[in-house]
């Protein structure tokens, strides 16, 4: 179908995840109109999607969105559908990327939402190594573009939506036409320049690993304590500003201007102060978010390996000292008694293996010959 | 004079250091009848102790222990001294020996108390730079002798006493006779294989930079807290005997097997269980440990570069993996914006630059060329 087709009828979703994020969206979604089909692993949670026959939606968006098909079957979740939406833990797009790859129909869009850090490379390198050669468009998003939570299947709450959210295509020659479509559903997404500038803007690379590390004690006092609030303390707050300078600095090597952490509050909060630990205890979507009590959290088990992992393989490919993104990373290895790096976004695992800072810009803008064929 | 002379007449004491410590070896070594005089660069110090003519001591000793003599001139304090005992921030004694080198004369005895780790190397180094020709024994201990703490100049708190105390001198084919006199005053102190041995087992090191590190936010936070009760969280611990594990191999690369961290809580404190943060909780003398209120204290700024550091250099130079304390020194060079390392106890400000762990071995053995000239 052409994209005019495309972009004159109601698109068909996928959303691919039945967590917080993918209910609020797919619940979302369904409000706006829009055929919605959700996926996810859990039984549970997809049976009590099936029973009540949709999401009931509160908060910044309300009503009961209509799921047209809740399923644990890949190939009945993206058979057909126009965009398919990941939403789910970044360490597990690789998973979900192989379980999909056979599915897949010439002109569907891929849209990881948020992709963290190289999702719509890893994406794409899976897609290669399973031989899919099917016509697909990835893309991925910065962030998630809601703060919400779902309290149980079938039900969720949108505290926020964001006023704005970078999104790109790789390769960026196809961002236009998807942010086009996106912009249907949600206008507050725009281009960014591309991939690169998405996976470099992962700010919970820089607000989660090496703070819950710093506050390793706090974590396991037993006590009740806010993440940002009790835990963005002034020397912790300033170490995030150097280790944001390196993930700057690695942007800025691949040719690439993007906002930095205090930007970002600004852009995505309307709060900024001059430092990191003011600015998030001016922000009140803050003012709930507690504390974990392990350190085994998806701040350090999926942010080092898809956030901090593969901007240190980018920096050192760019030649950028990232001695701090490294230190994080292998306190958090020690601390977990876990490899985060080998299996986490290593170039290899992002098919950059072996590409020049170059080879890797050409790659984003054009696809070049890496996404061409099953070379 | 001879040894034979030192050993039946009462030997004189300059202690360096009119701290907690010093203050405190001061009372006591006056309240066992030596004569005793104290250094400090603090006027003040030295001047209420002077007024007072000595210092009160309480606790596991009670009494008001004389003082010669209270001075801040070196020379003064130095001169016809059978033992210089330096009880000093580790950070200063690299100024203590240069200002002292001066006033030395053959015979007398440096001891180091505590060294830290290569408090004789930097000592020896140091006396070498300045030409100083006499002859001179070095020595240290592992740690210092009392849990202590002086409220005002002039009065101190001796808390306890360890049981057993590590010394060794610089060669160890003196540390025989060093320690015979040091058991006039301290029948504790015991002779260690080498100061390799004290060096390395010094705990401080293992306790007090990472736990520091991974307290930040309560560090911050501006609540009272227990260094060792809070701070020591079932991680944290975890980590420090992981750390302390490179230790041990540092040590044993050097053919010495020292105490793991749990046997040297076992001897010194008498407490023991299968982890680290078990075995803190047990020491009834760690209840009144306050927790600091900021990341700029010695925990860092002396237990890094004259522990950690030192540890690290050892540790390449043997061929050992001691990638847990690079990383602490690297965080803590990040959280306190200091330089820790290049200005800490490197081989080369430790005379070590350049010799093979063979070459240090026989170094420590017998002084070997090092020692005996200023080449």
């Amino acid at each position: 179908m052409s994209d005019q087709t495309l972009t004159t009828r109601k698109l068909t979703w996928a959303v691919i995840g039945g967590g917080n994020g993918g209910q609020s969206l797919s619940g979302h979604l369904a409000l706006l109109g829009f055929a919605v089909r959700l996926y996810d692993i859990f039984p549970q949670t997809i049976a009590a999607i099936h029973s009540a026959g949709g999401i009931q939606v509160d908060g910044a968006v309300t009503g009961f969105g209509k799921i047209e098909l809740a399923t644990s079957d890949m190939a009945q979740a993206v058979e057909g559908a126009d965009i398919i939406m990941i939403v789910a833990p970044a360490i597990a797009h690789r998973d979900i990327a192989l379980n999909c790859a056979p599915y897949l129909t010439d002109g569907q869009i891929i849209f990881i939402h948020p992709g963290a850090t190289g999702g719509a490379f890893e994406f794409n390198k899976v897609l290669r190594d399973q031989k899919c050669d099917k016509s697909i468009t990835l893309a991925e998003a910065e962030s998630l573009l809601y703060a919400c939570r779902s309290s149980k299947p079938g039900h969720t709450t949108i505290f926020g939506i964001k006023n704005e959210l970078m999104v790109a295509a790789l390769p960026a020659s196809e961002t236009q036409r998807v942010v086009k479509l996106l912009n249907a559903a949600f206008p507050q997404m725009y281009a960014g320049t591309n991939v690169l500038a998405t996976s470099l803007g992962n700010a919970n690379a820089m607000m989660h690993p090496a703070p819950t590390l710093l506050n390793t004690s706090l974590i396991e006092s037993g006590r009740d304590w806010l993440y940002y609030w009790d835990g963005i303390t002034p020397s912790i707050g300033a170490f995030v500003e150097a280790l944001d300078a390196e993930r700057l600095a690695v942007a800025s090597a691949f040719g690439l201007k993007i906002p930095g952490i205090l930007e970002w509050y600004q852009a995505h909060y309307g709060v900024r102060c001059k430092t990191v630990s003011d600015t998030v205890k001016q922000n009140q979507a803050y003012a709930e978010v507690m504390g974990q009590k392990t350190l085994h959290t998806r701040y350090l088990l999926e942010d080092i390996p898809t956030g901090l992992v593969p901007m240190v393989y980018l920096g050192q490919l760019a030649g950028v000292e990232v001695v701090r993104m490294e230190t994080v990373i292998k306190l958090g290895e020690f601390l977990t008694g876990r490899d985060l790096t080998t299996s986490g976004r290593t170039l290899e695992n992002l098919g950059l293996a072996g590409m020049t800072l170059e080879k890797i810009q050409e790659y984003v803008e054009t696809g070049g010959q890496v996404q061409s064929t099953n070379e």
